[in-house]
């Protein structure tokens, strides 16, 4: 890209960036310094308009893409989405942020990159990142492609991103927000990664919702059967991405390629990571919560030894319930087919009922008569299970309805965590319920 | 139930037994001669007017039941048609037969129920059967209800049955229909168990189809996620039956209860055995067939050690490739939902995709770099593959048609089992289809 910006603008640009930002900055290599310079440009200035003169398609300016998040999901995204961004240069700039929540990391010695000169002492994880373009400490082993450039600064990573993709653990989001507000472009449109959604008595937020308001743009969601390291080792699997955008948005300038399904596509999808997107933001929202409850029961199932055959059982009845939750509190938008026919519905279950850890948790809790938390304090080294909190939450909600009866594998589960019922009551439960019809 | 019959009648009706029939009955003990004794009574004689007077339900006879078929599946059927027949009194005769195809058979010394004075030497498998209540040789370890009747004359188990349930395997159905033409009630009604339908280049062919126009009556299908010795032992499993008969039958005396959803249901239902009764007949038998395909699919991908993900990937686009297969060929009829929502369909193809001999066979053939009918060879003890097969038919079926590319994944299974492509394309191949949309 030639520099048609005279050096005083970037020197302003560069005082512009936070502490944080240029500390990084001041430990990195030369390539790094060169990244740098790219990314001050690319905060300050629209596209040369010598470079726009030399462009093929319609539009003048292209995509900036920045992805909040940098754990093992996040990076393996920014992966992708950086592959795609160098793929398809006349709707995306090249280059993308990666926003890390910075912290020091100590690179072990037998790490094949390890440069005593430079890694005896702890570095800052984004120097790390940009140097050796790896995220060693999330996603070791993965090399990230040269266009994906870490930055502790999450205000300069949005400053000009026209779409932002959300890749962070759901409790950091509120916090996140905070910091967001009034820093993005009205225009900008967003994805969230984040799986599941927020069920309480009172009623059920999706995430997207929560990040579309607070920054006052549109956010879609992403879900699928997509096992983060598989992923990344660009291990063949599919996803769902939901986008359906209201007619009322701050509308993007009209040098800019509208953001649409077409473009969702570009962005995400990759010969070893299919992408089918489609408008149902509530049901692919919901898959990746409510399958985890359902993972509960068939790991329950398995525990008892009852077979293949009861496992697909309960997997088919949870998939009906799930359809029928999302088709009873969101009629408006969920299409019954996001849970039977993408992959954030069925293909998300399989995959949870699989290998899952709600599912391995619930089957070694019946296989030892242990309860469930004492087998996640053990087996999870610290992490919580989504599934437990889910069903507890997915049963107040149903409760204070007055609707426990409706879903009553799902009500099974709770009562079954709850010390209420029995594994063998399971089969009985449902069947009154498939009676009532 | 009160004998009304002179003795002359039952020596009459005994002597029309086949030679195979009374050999077995002579070979009885006690118990056994009663049950012929009502077998007889039941060949011969609607229900008797006393006996009629105290029925509480609106209908003077009641449904009698046959089993065609007494291999594992044919005989868990029998057990749970017999639990049925047993608790509705008003809807059905309790006592059930069960066609075997007639085999000498020598009981093992260490069976529990071994009894030196009569098991010395091979007995007719309809005499053990009837006198341990058990298929010591097709469903071990199993007690049958004593209200099941092993019979080895197929005309003599048919003669007054009002239902017909067939559960043979599909090679034998020709030489079975040619011995019923003409020996089956007009008004009978049918269920088939057999999974599968026949596809060759001209066209398709469902079982139930095929039974019902060589004997000139209805025949539905039963098919689910059911691995016939996890059913017999009832572990919680469910089934699909798919029920629809046309308005053109012989109709039912009016004595009789009419077949219908609820009846079906009463037939199958048990605690352990949940039953969903569907109209798409089509649906239900295709779902038991391609499956295998699919599993052929998945085998591959776990072979490579791709991963959970793409194993869902791969299942969620074969299920999506049956239901348009169904819609495609039988859109009259076809429903989607029997495909994504019910046993026949996803269950039973998450089943066959965990633990079925087509993804074991598959799998192994990747993993070790052989052809599958070199592992089949070894693997199955001389069994067939029924998803290679249907694999190549479907192909036929399909190219005769020029609409291979429509099934990506099925072709993309025959090619790979023809040596025309690799496993590793599989993900290319799919993905030119969703492209194509």
């Amino acid at each position: 890209m030639p520099l048609t910006l005279p050096p005083s603008s970037i020197a302003t640009a560069a005082r512009s960036l936070t502490a944080a930002a240029a500390s990084t900055a001041a430990n990195s290599t030369t390539a790094t310094a060169a990244r740098r310079l790219s990314l001050i440009k690319r905060n300050l200035t629209p596209v040369p308009v010598a470079a726009a003169a030399k462009m093929t398609a319609a539009y003048t300016r292209k995509h900036r893409v920045t992805v909040i998040g940098s754990g093992n999901w996040g990076s393996a995204i920014s992966k992708i989405v950086a592959e795609n961004t160098k793929a398809h240069p006349t709707i995306f700039e090249p280059e993308i942020f990666m926003w890390v929540f910075e912290e020091n990391y100590q690179l072990p010695s037998d790490h094949p990159k390890y440069d005593a000169s430079k890694h005896s002492s702890p570095q800052k994880l984004t120097t790390l990142i940009n140097d050796l373009h790896e995220n060693v400490k999330y996603l070791p082993s993965i090399t990230l492609p040269s266009n994906v450039v870490a930055t502790p600064d999450i205000k300069a990573a949005v400053r000009d991103a026209t779409i932002l993709v959300f890749n962070v653990p759901h409790q950091f989001m509120g916090n996140i927000c905070k910091q967001l507000e009034g820093a993005v472009l009205p225009y900008a449109r967003a994805v969230s990664c984040i799986k599941g959604v927020e069920v309480s008595a009172d009623g059920i937020s999706l995430f997207s919702d929560y990040i579309g308001k607070r920054l006052g743009i549109y956010c879609g969601a992403l879900s699928g059967a997509n096992i983060a390291n598989e992923v990344a080792a660009e291990k063949f699997s599919e996803t769902t991405v939901a986008y359906d955008p209201p007619g009322h948005l701050t509308p993007l300038p009209e040098e800019l390629p509208p953001v649409d399904h077409s473009v969702m596509k570009h962005l995400f999808h990759r010969p070893y990571f299919h992408v089918r997107v489609v408008n149902d933001v509530a049901g692919v929202s919901l898959g990746g919560a409510l399958k985890n409850v359902i993972a509960l029961a068939a790991g329950f199932v398995d525990g008892l030894g009852w077979g293949d055959n009861a496992k697909a059982a309960v997997m088919r009845v949870g998939l009906m319930e799930m359809q029928k939750f999302g088709r009873m509190f969101f009629q408006e938008t969920c299409r019954a087919g996001t849970f039977t026919e993408e992959s954030c519905g069925v293909a998300d279950l399989i995959t949870s009922c699989n290998g899952g850890r709600n599912h391995r948790c619930a089957m070694l809790s019946v296989r030892e008569g242990k309860s469930i938390e004492e087998i996640e304090a053990r087996v999870l080294n610290g992490q919580k299970l989504q599934g437990t909190s889910t069903a507890r939450e997915v049963n107040q909600f149903l409760a204070q309805r007055g609707l426990e009866k409706e879903f009553p594998l799902m009500t099974g589960v709770y009562l079954i965590l709850s010390g209420q019922a029995k594994v063998e009551d399971l089969p009985k439960m449902i069947e009154r319920e498939e009676n009532d019809k």
